[in-house]
Formats: C-alpha cells, structure tokens, sequence
C-alpha cells in the first residue's frame, strides 16, 4: 500500500509518500511545495498543479492531511484553510479516502509523546525511513503524517477497505 | 463581458453571472452549490465538480469572489477558508483573474452602505437586474459581487485588460 501524508500550507506545503507492506515501511518520496503567483487565486493554481504532478508521478492507494493547528490569527487560520482544501481536494479527485490527523496524534504515534518538537519527529521519521533525505522540515511532518496513516489504517483494518477503493 | 461572482461557503455556495455592456447589467444565471457528501475532502470535491460545471456552462470572462469575513470561531473561519480555496481555484483553472472584495465594499458598491442586510442587497440586485430570480441569500450575495467587480473593473480601466486576458 502507498500512502501520500501532506502538510498543507499556503507557502510551503510539504508532501511525503511511503510504501506500506505489513509492519514494514519504505520511502518513496518527499518535497515541499511552493505557491508561485501575484495573486492569491495564481498561488492556489500552483499548489494544485505541484500537487496533482505529484499524485500522478506516485499513484498514491490512500492519503492524509495533517488536521491544522487553528491559530489565534483569524487571517493566517483564513490563508491555511484555502491551503488545506487544496491539499484534500487532490486526493479526492484522483479518487483516494482522505485521512485527517491532529498535530498532536501524529507525534504521538510517531514519536510517542504528542508533545515533540519538530527535530524529535524529523529524527523518528529518520529511524523509521532509513536512508531517507529530507527535503525540510514541512516534508518531514509530511512524512510523519503518511507514517501516522499507515499506522491507523493497518490498525483499524482499513487496510484492505483502502486496497480495495484504490482499485476499485 | 461576463462576469461571476461567488460567495464561498462550505455548506452553501452562491454564485451570479451578469453581462456587462458599458453601464448596462444583464442577468443571466444564479445559483448555490450544496455540498454533498460523507467527509471533507468529498464535500470539497463535490463543490470543485459543480463549481467547474457552472463555468463551463457560463463561460465567464472575469470572476470575483468575497473577501470573507474573518469570524471569531478558529474551526469555523478555518473550515470557510477551505471552501474558498476552491472558490479561488476554479476560475483560475480556467484563466480568469479573480478579484477578491471585503463584504463591506461589495454593500458599498451595490446598496450605497457598507452596513447594509441581505434584504437590502438582495432589494439592489433586483432593481441592477430586472426580472431575475434569486435562488437564495447567497445567490443574492453572489450576484452582489458580481455586479461589484464590474463596476470596479470599468472604473478602473481594467475592462479592456480583461477582456484581452479573456480571449488571450
């Protein structure tokens, strides 16, 4: 199974995809995106057009997006939710399920406190991806994401239902 | 020219399309998008599919969308900010500029006020578009905007530019 965690954000959105066979996981890719554009409707464009390349160069079976922190800034939580319905209108339209994870879930299943700072996760994401380069910390949390996924859906015994939606 | 304009809404999406000739304003379709479905990302897709089928259908040359209202509740604001991403993104698909005007200067524009209620509006559309038929409040807004964007378009010259960027 192959699985695409992204970390949406308006500037920089990182994704990160993995393969999944039983308790073992591989790295696949990882990135960040950048918005380009004068406008803010030319940066929403970008990041879809980035992000589409990326589900049709890694044939993704299931997704996840990070469930964002809602900040006190009204402003900046307006700019990550039009980033955030990018990153889950993609998926959704190559036809993948679309998992949604908090902040705090990820690290916890990653790290194992929900509480860690984003170098004990790039760290964790390291030892559980060997040999991976990461492409930043956005691509990290990503990465962690997609683990967090796996993690879940295996566990829930999504596992086949996904398999099954992805060749379907 | 033509000209749509949306009220972005997760639930509710209104969106107006008018002609413009010199100072005349011709109706020519309004609606609201419901999203459908079980989860988020489903819902965004369901509003990108309706939304892509209304601007093949219409054809518009320029689009305007609300600069929406920052409200108090984070899950909230958060959850309208994903809704106007697509909002955002669809006409940019299809190589339109998208104007963004604050809910104040569209009443401004089109009532005289910028406290105006949606009765008011929706009293100033129908006198700016003879005959026409709401289908609802956001309808009304979308139309409302619509109409904002073409008088700010012609006044500031920039109808010929859209023009040029429409049939470029």
């Amino acid at each position: 199974m192959r699985v695409i965690g992204i970390d949406p954000g308006l500037r920089n959105l990182g994704w990160g995809v993995i393969d999944v066979a039983g308790s073992r996981l591989g790295h696949v890719g990882n990135g960040v995106c950048h918005s380009a554009g004068d406008d803010l409707a030319a940066r929403l464009l970008s990041l879809h057009t980035q992000l589409s390349e990326i589900m049709a160069r890694f044939s993704p079976d299931t997704a996840a997006v990070e469930q964002t922190f809602v900040n006190k800034d009204g402003a900046g939580t307006l700019k990550l939710g039009q980033a955030r319905g990018i990153a889950m209108l993609v998926p959704a339209q190559a036809g993948l399920s679309v998992g949604e994870y908090a902040p705090n879930k990820v690290k916890k299943t990653v790290v194992g406190v929900g509480h860690a700072d984003k170098g004990q996760v790039a760290h964790m994401v390291r030892l559980q991806l060997p040999g991976v380069e990461l492409a930043g910390p956005d691509a990290a949390d990503a990465l962690a994401i997609a683990i967090c996924h796996a993690h879940h859906v295996q566990s829930a015994g999504h596992y086949e239902a996904a398999l099954k939606r992805a060749s379907a």
